[in-house]
């Protein structure tokens, strides 16, 4: 008999729940956007309420899907089912047991993991990474994040927090304090959250803002400044788009020595930026790999689109 | 029917093949030293020499092994057999064909793998990795390398050089040059080979040897040197342990955002100098990882002591 995946996102922003065929083509989704401001139990209820909906609405029981696949920023042990704690909500998930709480909901298989490793394996299963089994994920929006599919297998280690790139350190004598309250992180050089800090260092070497952006209003720089400030030619902008996708190159070196993967790839907000972004990555990566790759690696930017949350959470069924 | 186990380990001084017990238990082993000055097919017939030698004097055929396993240091597709390149000796291995060339003496299962694998293995079956099944090998030696298990599996990656975490980058203004022409390559700032830069640094920074190294003998500071140094107090000599001890651990602790293991096996010559090495990679790697660590990795130095190469090249025999 013909099943369906159902997949939900828990974002910082919204909440979403989405329908699939088995080859992963769209059927229907739900949104909320008032989650964030619930507690662990609230948010729950609200997951309960939209999959409900959007299964009603098409006259499905859960006996017909796969499963249920929910990915959600943050430390997720996968095996346990546990948020072991998410920084985007109000309310502290702290080792909170989400995919018993759902079981107890739906009568159907629960996978509850990190947003990262769940874009991943939709990018393995659906998107750009569908004809290998050797793969590396990376989101660059306001942090860094990533999934890691080794033979086919997503990578969670011991207690589910694997992939977070983002905390590795790449420039021990930086001066930007990641929010892990280490230094010279990825993410710290490169991510969304820190590109006031990465304009800041222009301005006090002496650059001149050509779009605004001084110290008093440094946090008006966010991914849609860089983009427009690189367009209007603006130096700092052109040099802080450099910097972090100079950065992001050296993490998929890195990645690259130790995992060998057949391919990256890339999403989140920065990605987004264009082909430039990406070029100036792999501008970087090539600079270090030189003789060092026998099998060429591929870098291609994600292939889901904008339901990559929701059918890369409703792809972990299939795993 | 009882089957034993062979392991060969081709070095840059020495090659030798060993005969164990399923188990791991040690059984009798044989050595040659001249095999660097052969070619390829040279040094594959001394293979096929020490391994035969070795079965005839206990009276075994190779039907009663479960196979032999090879490591051998520089790049190795495993899945093809092939020695893609190896810089220890004087014939260039250039994709040389390993495997196959032993497969028409040995009626048996042949394995070819880096040795940083081969011990990787060797520790998860019968060392310090015995009960854990996500396991990080590191040797820090001439070199550094590393042997990545996930969920009891090998990660080879897509040519066969996963592992190669000597050439992560983690400190891009460094001024020491890695043999790869990349600048602050963990090995570069941390392993035997880059020892006399390390010390050069103190004593361009007006320190006073106190062990008699100066610009002009600088290449006598090996790892020996730098654990009597330590001994006899040397200031330098101390620096140099915290710095390369310091870079390790954050190779560590990159390792552990990324593969999130249970357990780190160290292992290789200045591991050897011991528990206050040991003790300073900790430090380093604690003093980063803070919050960020739910459940607690060991760290531990490897448990298969002299035989490591050659009961590693064995357990592969096993995967």
């Amino acid at each position: 008999m013909k099943k369906f995946l159902c997949g939900v996102d828990v974002g910082g922003t919204k909440l979403s729940a989405g329908l699939f065929e088995e080859d992963g083509t769209y059927i229907d989704s739900r949104i909320v956007f008032n989650h964030t401001t619930l507690g662990c139990d609230g948010i729950t209820d609200s997951i309960v309420v939209i999959v409900r909906e959007l299964l009603d609405a098409h006259g499905l029981d859960e006996s017909l899907l796969w499963g249920i696949g929910v990915g959600i920023a943050g430390h997720i042990n996968s095996k346990k089912g546990l948020i072991i704690t998410s920084s985007n909500f109000k309310s502290c998930f702290r080792n909170y047991p989400l995919r018993s709480k759902l079981a107890r909901k739906f009568r159907t298989n629960i996978i509850v993991d990190n947003d990262a490793n769940a874009q991943a394996y939709g990018e393995f299963k659906f998107g750009a990474g569908k004809t290998f089994s050797n793969i590396v994920f990376i989101t660059v929006s306001s942090g860094v994040g990533s999934g890691i599919i080794v033979d086919g297998n997503l990578v969670r280690g011991m207690a589910g927090t694997a992939g977070e790139i983002g905390h590795t350190i790449i420039d021990p004598y930086s001066e930007i304090e990641c929010s892990c309250g280490n230094k010279g992180c990825l993410m710290s050089i490169s991510s969304g959250h820190y590109l006031p800090q990465l304009y800041l260092r222009y301005l006090k070497r002496g650059y001149v803002s050509q779009i605004g952006i001084s110290e008093d209003n440094l946090d008006a720089f966010d991914g849609r400044m860089l983009e427009e400030g690189v367009k209007r030619d603006d130096e700092i902008s052109k040099h802080v788009l450099n910097d972090s996708a100079s950065a992001v190159g050296v993490g998929l070196y890195n990645l690259f020595q130790i995992l060998n993967p057949e391919i990256f790839i890339l999403g989140g907000g920065l990605v987004n930026i264009g082909e430039i972004y990406i070029e100036l990555i792999e501008k970087r990566f090539l600079s270090l790999v030189r003789h060092m790759m026998y099998d060429r690696v591929e870098i291609r930017s994600s292939a889901l689109g904008c339901n990559a949350g929701l059918l890369g959470a409703a792809a972990l069924t299939l795993e």
